[in-house]
């Protein structure tokens, strides 16, 4: 079959060890499945600021430009969080968004069975709890414009958020179709007894909505949204909102599930092309000594396989292979119940390879 | 004593009905204490709309503005959710606030101890929580200018985030003085990585910090917030945050807490200005029924007492008396197990005012 272009980008603290662990299984579902992939490394971030003095260089946005998609480990880290703005891998994040035009941020939320304990909600309140906040992602008051003036009041900070029409609609279509997918339910989030671009937002779902007769779609404002997250995680399918909320709900929604260390993300653009990444972060705390979880990002490659490229069977055969290692009582010590038992981010690495 | 002034405003659905006991515990405080009180009503919210074709009148205004201090029940309901902006009860709400330059918004988010089994968190997560959020009320993306434009990409919806040093510094020093009374620890909560009036938020909050040594200020992103509130609600003291971020995390605070319908608010201006009311909204699906609790109505006059007229002696024994009534095991439906022991709004009242 046709060969498939990769961009890796490992970037900073643990990602390295939990990109490498991706990798094997990346190779042994060539070997399986007959399916060819060619990886390119590129750097980003942290480790792109001290060695190419940007967080985003030409050349890994051009490897990911070249690419059908991208893995991503994770960036960041206390080391680079005083540096000046351009400076910082956080601007790299924004960049490489824009410039690959991932408008929409998936991040399922979910619960593993082996975690249901590892969250702080009751257990009877989280059964059932399987969904996924659709987040806008390359437009609001993330991507408006930044300024600041002298007021009468002393010195001003201004940011804008601007959405218009076709930004809403392409979120919106995108979201109505992964609710006619899952249970057909879909919740739009807005502030829009207080923004404009809230309004124009519900003018907009409700009228794409049209075309999606079989899903169905509430609106729920923001505010109820963070307390009904905790009320009744399990009655929510599909949660669709504008970037900033997004980042605020999709943060409280993984966190509530208890499995934050396991949760895979997706970035699309247009077509299929995506960036795929493990929910949590660089733990910069932990990096370098084999204690990292490597499954959000086997998970995230997996998400690649279906999202992407269509290999189902792959994507199914990697989340299997995790299911059966997860059974059989393997984890790593950020998941182990007793530590002195747990196992190294290689090991899990193969057995799930060998799972596969 | 001085006569204290206070203007009433029952407002929608169970508003009268939680209003009408508060005004019982008002005047038996007064037999008590001495104290002398005269109350004003004024419409305000939906029956505004109703009865004077606008949510606001200026007569409200004026009697607000005459009192000390504002007494609300709750507004708003589905009767006027599908009204034209002016005719809406949150642009009333929005309106107030920043007529009577009601600056910052005062959550404080306990656990009841007879509530602790409603919240949807662990009990050991939840031991110990007791927090308040300090909101910025009358800046950032509420009030900022918002508009339509033609873009290529269709109409185009905008909102503008703004914030100026005086705002900042004023909720920053409050919040300050709030935390040096408590447990001493500061969380303030901003989107510094991306916002440039979270950066300015941070650069004030920061350089007033200089003046309160003794307490502990700590940054925290709006999106690790939302998470950490799940985490470790227990470690928080006081959050200090922008109007925004406030109300989605203030809501969220809240409902974790189980407590949610019987949490007091503050919203305060320059001096000791300040206006009252219960978390819970209108709940008009109970509204005339004598179902609702006044628990939280009664508690919000108590914070009137301590924090406008410096009434401590009150308020303590309205708090002592809410306390001992719970204690007693009466409970409206909303709090009871066994929903037919139930007692009505009124009969709540009368308790709170025998136990006074
Ligand atoms: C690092 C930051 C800029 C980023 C965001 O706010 O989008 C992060 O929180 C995320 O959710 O991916
Ligand atoms: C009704 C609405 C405008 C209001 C707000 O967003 O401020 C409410 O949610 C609140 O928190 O008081």
């Amino acid at each position: 079959s046709e060969v498939k272009k990769i961009a890796v980008i490992a970037g900073d603290g643990i990602g390295p060890e939990v990109v490498a662990e991706a990798e094997k299984v990346l190779k042994v579902t060539e070997e399986v499945f007959g399916y060819k992939f060619e990886t390119e490394h590129a750097l980003f971030g942290g480790i792109a600021i001290d060695e190419k003095g940007t967080p985003l260089p030409t050349e890994t946005l051009d490897i990911c430009k070249s690419a059908d998609a991208v893995l991503l480990g994770a960036v960041g880290g206390p080391k680079w969080d005083t540096n000046p703005k351009e400076l910082r891998p956080e601007t790299g994040l924004l960049g490489i968004r824009k410039a690959l035009g991932l408008f929409s941020n998936l991040r399922p939320a979910v619960v593993f069975d082996c975690l249901k304990d590892a969250s702080t909600l009751k257990p009877e309140v989280l059964e059932g709890t399987d969904l996924i906040v659709v987040r806008e992602l390359t437009g609001g008051i993330y991507f408006g414009e930044k300024f600041r003036r002298q007021s009468e009041q002393g010195e001003e900070a201004v940011d804008t958020c601007a959405y218009n029409v076709t930004e809403v609609e392409r979120i919106a279509r995108q979201a109505f179709e992964i609710a006619a997918k899952r249970r057909g339910k879909l919740a739009s989030v807005d502030k829009a007894n207080v923004l404009e671009t809230s309004r124009l937002w519900r003018e907009v779902v409700i009228r794409v909505s049209a075309d999606y007769p079989n899903v169905e779609l509430e609106h729920v404002l923001v505010d109820n949204c963070a307390m009904q997250l905790l009320r009744r995680p399990s009655s929510f399918d599909v949660i669709v909102t504008e970037n900033m909320f997004g980042d605020i709900l999709s943060d409280e929604a993984a966190m509530l599930t208890g499995s934050i260390g396991m949760l895979a993300s997706a970035s699309l653009g247009e077509g299929s092309y995506g960036l795929y990444e493990p929910v949590h972060g660089s733990a910069p705390d932990i990096a370098g000594q084999g204690l990292a979880n490597p499954i959000a990002t086997i998970l995230s490659l997996a998400l690649m396989f279906r999202m992407t490229f269509g290999y189902e069977d792959a994507a199914a055969a990697i989340e299997a292979a995790v299911a059966q290692v997860l059974d059989a009582g393997h984890r790593t010590s950020d998941i182990a119940v007793d530590k002195s038992k747990a196992i190294s981010t290689s090991e899990m690495g193969d057995l799930i390879v060998a799972a596969i």
